[in-house]
């Protein structure tokens, strides 16, 4: 069964040196803003890698990569870093088939990450209690095209808790989680996995110990730092530029 | 539909502060080597997460997570670090669905997350050229329940390429991966990645200029270093102990 | 004026790949411990730098470095690393003629330093409330030839301050140092600097607060990672073993 | 003796917030540029520390520390930072009184920390063949008042060799150190030490290979990276900005 494009599908126009660009296949002319209209009806049915030319510069339309989806998204430095959303997904158990919650939801980038990882047989749970960061989430998940695995729910979970059990994997991403650790340990399945991610080691701290002081096990945490390395004509060297810090990933299991 | 155990099942007796034990489930005992048999037939249609005695200590019986499946393997300084092998994934695009390729395979550390990555739906293949290596992955992925998604392949791929094309991911874990950057260009679709993984800065400045003198763009390099935080008594600072370089990740797309 | 050995003189044996044998030369033989004695006092006179048999192996006897006399102090966890000393020194504004003060003494590896700094013409008080500390310091600071630049003195100084004033630098190893600040700050001259150095986050937060909330301006905080490479013939990287963590750095300045 | 202002002496205006002002001292006024004049005659005989008002603003004029000395050169990212500096000179085995040689001067950064810290009995002898790196270390070395300990010699060290022998340091800050490695040698007495600074890895395993190919000893190689960390209202956390990389550090002994 060869790949092929369907209408609805979500593509990316790759062209190196450049931020991809996101669209939704469709049989009519897509608006992409100010910079015009691009028809790409004859695409579908054909075989994703097609070469596009847009704006008299040829680009590919590929399948978007997790990356791609990523570059997407509007950036700063209070969206997760791959290197750490990544390293969340792998500490707390997070893989394709799983339910998984996730609070708060923020502009939705680790939402992302979450909803390509659990798959389309997945589901992942995201709360916040600010409607403008609900609806950036939503934006950005229908953008990348996962916006159907994703529940994305209004709730201040220190105060209300949790809206669902049963889960493999609870990611707060929150600036108390301390307050969220008995309601996720409640949501969690035995066997299931909470992590958290707080920018400084006061808030680290107060987060370990409340895991520590709840239902968890195996309680670590950690941080990336990712060093780039500049490969050039001279020789090879770490970058001078380098991100110092992100946050802090902390992880405990619910066994006991 | 709840979830329940079924025969054949990879599940994992889990309990804070040891290696998790994975084992098959069925409807006769199991022997555990020098550690005496289990009989778990009573679990089978359970939930997951029931209580387990063993050996005179009380274990949960749950869905084994990727951290179990790679505590499970034989460790070595050879094996990659989850931090490494969740960002190659990430930077060669590895997600549920999709095929993906890796050469070596090695001990199939590596080859266990891929073939988690990508999910029942996805499929990985994994080239060695020695059969001593190729049978020990086959060994860890049996154990680990993923072997039905990977094609282990005996093939020097310097010499001889693929015998697959068309996929999104390949991940080079070879001492020498300049040598197969022009056949893994070859099997990529547009839009794919190619990632490679080497200890040395000269082993990482020649597949860097490879791929980038290959039809690859976007080519960069990075390493991730992991610290470990220790939340005590007395408080919070990063570990004593740090282990201090894992190896270099590189990565290029293929778009042109 | 030709260089050459005085009685009195500490010297280093030093031979590749072994730590230097630090002795006080004379006119008679050298008891060192189990290893037996050594008569260098043909040495007296000439240069440093001669060839000397000992044990069987050839070892050129030589003015002791830094290295020498720090690599002869007994080792462990709790000795300040070169890379902190120094930088701790440059953070104090230690330098040649220069008047220091340092609490607590501990086994007296940063009191070395900052003697060997301070050179013939400085100061330095070290305070210890423990005796015993002292007693190692006072030790290592002969072994070093330097103990006629340091005043040793016992004192707890959170209850009863410096008895000194007027110096350039003050330098803090405590476990609480922000009960020092002000007796600190007081004996500093305009100009002078506090630096202290504490294990934890805990410590340096409380250590940086009471630096503000004193007479100290540009206070600032850091830390220093130290990454070993190999240069071996596969190629270089980064060694694998490295110390995760040491303490954590923060130094102000008195002027107002 | 008290300490008191001596004509000619390099004092610094200092202020918190403000990187320090350097100025000799004389009995006239004294010219600051664009920044009018300042008589500082009746200061001469007085202790340093004194309040200075200077363009509606109140300084202390202080010694100046090795931090004022730095700040008050031409910044940019190929001068040397303090906390290679520092660990470079301690590699070297520079400490006061000693004997030094410093390839090449470049602006002088290197050179003020040297001069410092080998004190008034010391001596700095600092090779470049660029005339005008010359005169601007010269200038630099000048402003920091240490010129007297420092010969700079015009010099193509690669070709020419030292013109100087019997020391106990030798620095090399060149793009290609592994031409010097056997004049340094030679002009390095018994148990005196090389070391090396350069940017990229390929310079370093070239460096590393000709000091041990040469007559040293216990070769190794290292990399500082200094984080910053930063103390604020919300909590303590390592600063997002930080300098990803500066040089790579290597030194050897002469021992054999």
């Amino acid at each position: 069964m060869a790949d092929a494009w369907s209408e609805g599908d979500v593509a990316a126009l790759a062209r190196p040196g450049e931020p991809s660009v996101l669209l939704k296949l469709r049989r009519t002319p897509i608006a992409l803003g100010d910079r015009g209209v691009l028809d790409l009806s004859r695409e579908l049915g054909r075989a994703p890698g097609g070469e596009v030319e847009w704006l008299g510069r040829r680009y590919r339309l590929v399948r978007p990569s997790l990356a791609d989806l990523l570059g997407s998204l509007a950036r700063g430095p209070q969206i997760v870093t791959p290197k750490d959303a990544f390293h969340l997904a792998y500490l707390a158990g997070v893989q394709p088939g799983v339910r998984v919650v996730e609070a708060g939801s923020g502009s939705g980038a680790l939402t992302v990450v979450l909803a390509t990882l659990v798959g389309p047989t997945g589901e992942v749970t995201s709360y916040d209690r600010r409607p403008e960061f609900l609806e950036a989430a939503r934006a950005n998940l229908e953008r990348a095209g996962v916006a159907d695995r994703v529940r994305l729910v209004r709730r201040d979970v220190a105060t209300e808790g949790f809206d669902t059990t049963g889960v493999a994997s609870v990611i707060l991403d929150l600036p108390e989680p301390w307050d969220v650790v008995r309601a996720a340990v409640g949501a969690l399945v035995e066997g299931g996995y909470l992590a958290t991610y707080t920018p400084t080691y006061n808030q680290l701290e107060r987060a370990v110990r409340a895991m520590r002081d709840g239902r968890l096990g195996d309680v670590h945490a950690l941080e990336l730092l990712e060093r780039p390395i500049q490969v050039g004509e001279g020789g090879t060297r770490p970058a001078f530029e380098m991100l110092g810090h992100t946050g802090f990933l902390a992880a405990g299991r619910k066994v006991g």
